[in-house]
């Protein structure tokens, strides 16, 4: 088979990513400095698609506005170079210091301000740049400590900052979209908007919700052992997945960015099996973290590996879903049952019903059978390439 | 200090917490079956207010029409005799084989009409022993493998049922709404809505979301990692903190149900904190299960344990927010900038604001110590009666 | 290719794990009780080799010594008629609710003395039925809260109770072992000797070490986030890997006895890589529990995918390590250096060596590659079967 | 009560705990360096009576032999103008980019010999400072894939090292014994002796094991999700508490090395309770960061809580221990049956005892409560103080 990636299965990277210099909170960088445009060209020549970023990835904190243009020049000359898009963009609001209790919910009111206008400024380059989805990860939106936040204070100022948000690129006429990031802790003991669902919840409560959705990543949903599938599914069922973050996580603990395919790789087939069938079209966006053991070969391989393994699981499920067998056994398994109402009959059809409850032989459904462990094992062979 | 409870602080027990028979996966019950009305006596002497109920625990699963009726007389008569009133109730749809792939979502149609009319059944009940909430947990919704579950379907149904029992609620003129209580495994290998974040995203979808809201219950959400206030608050802020299940779990395990203050207790405190200052005034509902070391004296020991850790963390919670040194930690650590809002002045203002960020000392933000480790202390202090 | 199990690959048993009946904390059984001797003419059927068996799967607690008898004849009928053998047994000191604080290490006296004779009792059994190892899980061995037990007083109990079953072994003339099953909660709050590590610690204050080794469950140590093959490899490096249970979970969670294969697939390939290659060659058994939703079809073929996993990914384990480029690979990662002594110049010749320290150019030695992503992925190939 | 600290109490701290300057794997430092003989003085100034240090927290990675000298010095001078002592020493072989796969078990031969020496280097200035306890945190220990280390092979090397490292000190008169600081994960993936209990199985395989022993760190055990003082109670069974990091965690996630007391609350009482009543007379040294939210105020009044929540919790612990009636719950609990051999009548009086198996009730001594729970909330009450 051929794995080879190419524009059409739209590949995204961050720039922090192969850019990742592997400065953790116990060692210094392992890797030197990529130039943004560098990234570009090698990501290009990869067969990915996009490329996404931080404001202080491209343009470094601090810089000066002519400074500035020159970076976004440089940048620019490197995407017309070689075809590459700019599907979606973000802010930094944790790395300098300014932030350390956090951007839109910090205490402290100048640095709220700080943290929007610095947000707007990049959602004006990202309008600029073609990018149709503006992600907000708020990992430092949140505490170590019990009193040192008052939750439902800091999310009427989260719900502010979104509106102010939203109200800023409705002015200015961006087609632009917010998908906001849960994470459940690290950097912050825990986090706001721990998981897809808070952050699913939390949007109904704004202005005008449908403005935005949702940016979940692999490793996040599964820091707190949740099952990523099912929460895409959720997101999916809510029409609020706008972006997603692929890459590998092994378990409960800190956050790792793994290639994607590395950590859970079950979980990782049900994931592309269902966003190839669940009407999911935006960038397959890479973040992750090539490890600090790596050089810059290293590097490529890594983010090669994440599209590799896309491919790969791709082709899988694919196979598995068209395979009559399969079909066969999910009927057993009454897949196709579950697609059906409960109630056509309604909720007066129902209570009429008496074979639903009192002439029902709850012993005799209740030896039904199944018959998931065959379809579980059928998935695994499909996804080993062990039919035969 | 009193410690002892009465009526006023609005604990409630399930019946199934001091009747649990201490049945786990490993082990065969240690203890009798208690007669319901007995238990509603002894929790009546230890200071409870109410009492809650599933179905099956009240009235075995199988009883005739006559059987059931002498079960509920019994049960109002101790009701009766010692003021306990019930707020709450639920269905059991968890226990017996037929549910064993779910009740709402369970694959199998036959079984997901037997499952609402199940319910339907109690909630009849419910409403006529004076219930206001009406708890749904779907421990049995959810999968151990990936194509077992189509959980976009799966959510199709579950909200096909809790449309279906809105309608039920209204059309028999109950005054009841629904609490759904999340959990993210265990029984099931993955359950669907695994948070109280998933829950919240969830109900906002029914076609009448006024009335669903969440029980959270303290362990499940700490299954999960996740910081039990944290969510609870986002809850209130939703406005669909209509129940509370508490109680006590050490860490990312299986599910415990300790007694309350067991576990986290430092959690606790910041939860009866919040639940004290935070608007909610439904009852203090312990879901625990006493260890099956203990007898029948252990069991009542147990739950006087949940009231007394409540009252005393209550006393704690009260003494920490009224101590001046306390008000004036929370002010250093700008506490009361969090409640003012972040652009008073609209979006203009803010976009006009130089000193926001153009003029903006950055360094100088950076600089300011947040003081939350002096403010935790004090906290700790009052937590351990320690000040002075 | 053919993943047809036989004999030859060891893969045993025990009689709990097809006969698991599904009653789980929140659930009665859905399935009904096997009978042994069907269990062993169905195994066989399917191509293991061995059963195991605790005491009270065999012969129901509380049977008499006729009724034991008959019990243990007809597994011996079933043994001979296809051919298995019992390379294993182990004692239930868990189910009943006397041990319900433990077996060796409660704190009732009498209940100690009981489970060692119980344990005693078994033994004979297990030596009469050729077994060569003989299992001891703890699982009751420990508390819910701080002051029920005083663990190193416990542990002085722990080790009275192996050396008087190490000294009845051998008084008895047994060819038997122990394995010591490490397990880190469920159904205790927290288990004494929760790990691998735990155990083989405690084995070294015991009178005859040598007598004892481990028993590691892939779940079980999961279930601490631990590395299962990195456990696997002290085990063999420390000459203690007696006996292995094999089966699959998904993270940290409740113990989830899901079938081999399921659950962490990557580390599942590498532990079976890790026991082809590494000096066990001790029976693969599977000590899993086919999931409540499935009839007994669905439990045969869980059990029979058990081993097919194994088969799988022996076979692409064996690949891996076959693959000239995979060797390569292996070289450049440095893995042959690793094998290398670091000092064999000894203490004086390395502090000596100036170009050690001294002259050793940090940097130089700070910028080469690991190529670990590259290795890691062949890898990935290799198990997907996606080299071409 | 005055929970006021003083040298007697033995509380150290490492010099890289005052001095974290706030950096994490998502941001800048937020603090400015500290200078070392001003955090001794410092240290000294709130009641400690000891500090611990990396070489390179001492003397910055690279320094000069005249540099190194000065620094020393310096320090020196503080330590004799304070009275503070050097109980323990560790060598730092994880920030630099050398040690990007590990120190002693890296692949890279020339990286273990120089992280060997680095070490002999280390020990000989904590020798010279007094120190007799040397830490070695193998925190690069480990990998991130499967493939990249042979864990087996790295044992091999790891013994290597604590063996020549045993020769070198035994070799130079030095009165230092080892102390290996387990810790399951971060930054490594996986990291090897992952527990308390692998390095405990470990150590006995090493040379003289007698030389060695363990240095647990609160937050890295409940990393793992086990009870810190159980194997705190396992390595005072073992006689190999040589040293201990006292710390808070939050349940399993990133390592948060918050203040002592933070975290789980009555994990650190029971810790408290053991290490006062359990033979443990070594410094209770401190290895927490404070929050990177806090400027320097905010951590001395950080280190000033990790003692006072100490001397709080021993106070709390020791009035548990004297209570009449604890000792009367105790009892009634059968702690004291539990101090009783099980079998001093040896194996063959056990075997003769009709009562301990042929004539044991089993179903009455299956009755009989454990009255742990009564028990549990005695330690709550102490804990709380709200005993009246």
């Amino acid at each position: 088979m051929n794995y080879q990636p190419t524009p059409e299965d739209k590949f995204s990277f961050g720039l922090w990513t192969v850019g990742w210099q592997g400065r953790d909170p116990f060692g210094d960088a392992t890797r030197a400095a990529l130039d943004p445009a560098d990234s570009v060209r090698h990501l290009a020549e990869l067969g990915a698609y996009g490329v996404t970023f931080h404001d202080d990835d491209l343009i470094p904190f601090g810089s000066s506005d002519s400074e500035r243009e020159g970076h976004v020049k440089r940048f620019r000359q490197a995407l017309d170079a070689t075809g590459l898009v700019v599907p979606m963009a973000t802010t930094n609001l944790f790395t300098h210091p300014v932030f350390k209790d956090g951007g839109f919910t910090a205490n402290d009111r100048d640095v709220r301000r700080y943290a929007l206008r610095k947000t707007m400024r990049n959602i004006d380059l990202a309008a600029e740049l073609g990018a149709h989805t503006y992600v907000a990860w708020g990992g430092r939106e949140g505490a170590e400590s019990g009193a040192a936040k008052d939750v439902t204070v800091a999310l009427d100022r989260m719900k502010e900052a979104f509106d102010l948000l939203g109200e800023y690129v409705t002015t200015q006429g961006y087609a632009l979209r917010f998908a906001i990031e849960p994470k459940p802790n690290e950097p912050r003991g825990d986090i706001l908007l721990p998981t897809v669902g808070h952050a699913l919840a939390f949007i109904e409560r704004l202005e005008h919700p449908e403005l935005y959705g949702v940016n979940p990543e692999v490793g996040h949903e599964q820091m707190a052992g949740l099952n990523f599938p099912h929460s895409i599914a959720q997101a999916l069922w809510s029409g609020k997945l706008f972006h997603i973050d692929l890459n590998g996580q092994t378990g409960i603990k800190y956050d790792q960015d793994l290639r994607f395919g590395a950590g859970d790789l079950r979980s990782a087939f049900w994931l592309v099996d269902l966003l190839e069938r669940g009407g999911y079209d935006g960038p397959r966006h890479f973040d992750f973290k090539p490890p600090r053991t790596e050089d810059f070969e290293g590097v490529w391989a890594s983010a090669a590996g994440c599209m590799r393994n896309y491919l790969i699981l791709r082709e899988r499920a694919a196979a598995f879903r068209a395979d009559p067998e399969v079909r066969e056994a999910l009927r057993v398994a009454r897949l196709d049952e579950l697609a059906v109402p409960t109630a056509e009959d309604g909720l007066s059809g129902l209570l009429a019903d008496r074979s639903a409850y009192e002439a029902f032989d709850v012993e005799e459904a209740a030896a039904r059978g199944m018959a998931f462990e065959r379809l579980d094992q059928l998935a695994m062979d499909h996804l080993l390439a062990a039919r035969s």
